[in-house]
């Protein structure tokens, strides 16, 4: 596993020999500063539970992951982000027009290696799930920002992280002569641990410390994005005034901002959130759990459940 | 042949239901306003003389013209261009942010048109082609811009045109039973009308007025993307003090600058950059003549022909 990942890795970094060393560099720093690589190991696990040929899966993995990556590059220049998991965000450093440049090509060199595969049906989840993130972030740049409605929440989260958890999953077993029953059911799976996996970082977002977490402590609130927590504690205090300014986009102080967001750290909405997140877990857990015992269905589970215990 | 095109259309405007009402009468506009359809019409030419299958080809072509068009989105929001053919770009009226996801949006549904195809070859070079065109931006964007060199020059437009005229010839040629000599040839006439096309383009950005070019006469020039007119010229004419002036990058005299496209229009170098463009037409039509007698040859046979014959 440990040494599929590298694999995984060095496929990321493959490329062709005419690149701007500028671009190359820049795609080297992108991939070195790359999180947990949930999706890879995701797709490893998969893979080597069905049977897909390692290879095959190693090349996805890689492909899923330089889509994750340029989705970010894209949406930390629309953020104005100019820090990502405490490194400088490209668009820190490089020019608005590099950066779309940068986004393009690491989306054209996902789309190669998912090519890789040789699987048309993996292309065309592939497409469809960049279409899907796509679409859910356009929808959420020309709605009113400021929605506490927790269907709104669920179909954004949904866009924006479980289709990439599906893709993950369900493009790997495609990969594999699963029936179309485990392959319905390795959907599932990766659908309800991704919706966990949103909740649990914008519940990380409230209660992480900024040191850990890299950035500044609810800072989607701060930006006017209402997550499940934020959410429920609207539910439960329709009358708080200071919540009711968020929502209405008004709220420019900050020590009401500071205790706005005590109130919501210190109430029993980010229970009641943790407790949603773990329903979705338990889905996962409960689909997964159906399959015959392996070492990776454990391991599955086993992911599926640090989606919820980790802290950061 | 008509009947064709307008199915292509069609498939362009094709969506899902779920897409946000901004974006859907962005891309309307986007796709109505655009040009002449080149590209797809290389395809159903190409598809029709092979013997592909139509419905394929035209999922195909839908493909190519809307990565066409999504590498527009983004370039105009790089070079911050208002119009193209005369017609207000979409960075114009939206913002960066949503004219960067807009471009990201159409990327998405051409590669889902593309593996709409079932040819997993068709992906490969959907894939690489979308990368043959960024890197060539980004390499452009990261080079000292004002280069007279024909090598560097040729590089350039085959990556900015000629790789999606072959893949409008040489991907729907791998849609058809040829053999590999056909699809090498496809992709050889592709390429060589693709390079003459950017050509008479770069010729036109000199001669054309600007009423019917829809930009202002020598926009590549006064914004210092040295092309092949230029290259001649500077060749032809070392000492000329303006153009010099223009590659030092030292060059906001408009007076000046207006005698120096002058100087290029009424010189040789036009006759000259026509007769290169002509030689590439040529070896195009050589490609192209060797195919057995078709109707579908010989209109691709007047396409070259009209590349070069062209005023607009």
């Amino acid at each position: 596993m440990e040494n599929d990942l590298i694999l995984v890795e060095k496929k990321m970094h493959s490329h062709s020999s005419d690149y701007h060393t500028n671009l190359q560099q820049a795609l080297d720093h992108l991939i070195a500063s790359g999180g947990k690589r949930l999706r890879p190991v995701l797709a490893l696990l998969v893979g080597k539970m069905l049977g897909a040929e390692t290879e095959r899966v190693i090349t996805l993995a890689a492909a899923i992951e330089l889509l994750h990556t340029a989705t970010l590059v894209h949406d930390d220049l629309i953020d104005g982000s100019l820090l990502r998991r405490g490194i400088p965000t490209l668009n820190s450093e490089w020019s608005p027009a590099a950066t779309v440049l940068a986004g393009d090509f690491i989306f054209a060199r996902a789309a190669e290696l998912a090519a890789e595969t040789e699987s048309i049906d993996v292309m065309k989840i592939f497409a469809r799930t960049l279409s899907t993130i796509v679409t859910g972030e356009i929808n959420q740049l020309f709605s009113r920002k400021r929605v506490a409605n927790r269907q709104e929440y669920y179909k954004r989260i949904n866009a924006k992280t479980a289709s990439m958890f599906v893709l993950a999953t369900k493009a790997t077993a495609l990969l594999s002569e699963a029936n179309g029953e485990v392959i319905h059911n390795m959907e599932v799976y990766g659908y309800h641990v991704g919706m966990a996996f949103q909740i649990v970082d914008d519940i990380l977002d409230f209660t992480g410390e900024q040191v850990t977490v890299g950035k500044p402590v609810a800072s989607d609130l701060r930006q006017g994005i209402i997550t499940l927590p934020a959410i429920y504690y609207n539910e439960l205090h329709p009358d708080d005034e200071n919540m009711q300014a968020v929502l209405d986009g008004n709220f420019y102080n900050d020590l009401l901002m500071t205790n706005l967001i005590n109130s919501i750290r210190n109430s029993d909405v980010i229970e009641k959130s943790m407790n949603e997140a773990r329903n979705f877990i338990e889905k996962g857990v409960d689909t997964i759990s159906e399959f015959p015992f392996s070492a990776e269905r454990d391991a599955l589970i086993d992911f599926a459940e640090y989606v919820v215990d980790r802290d950061i």
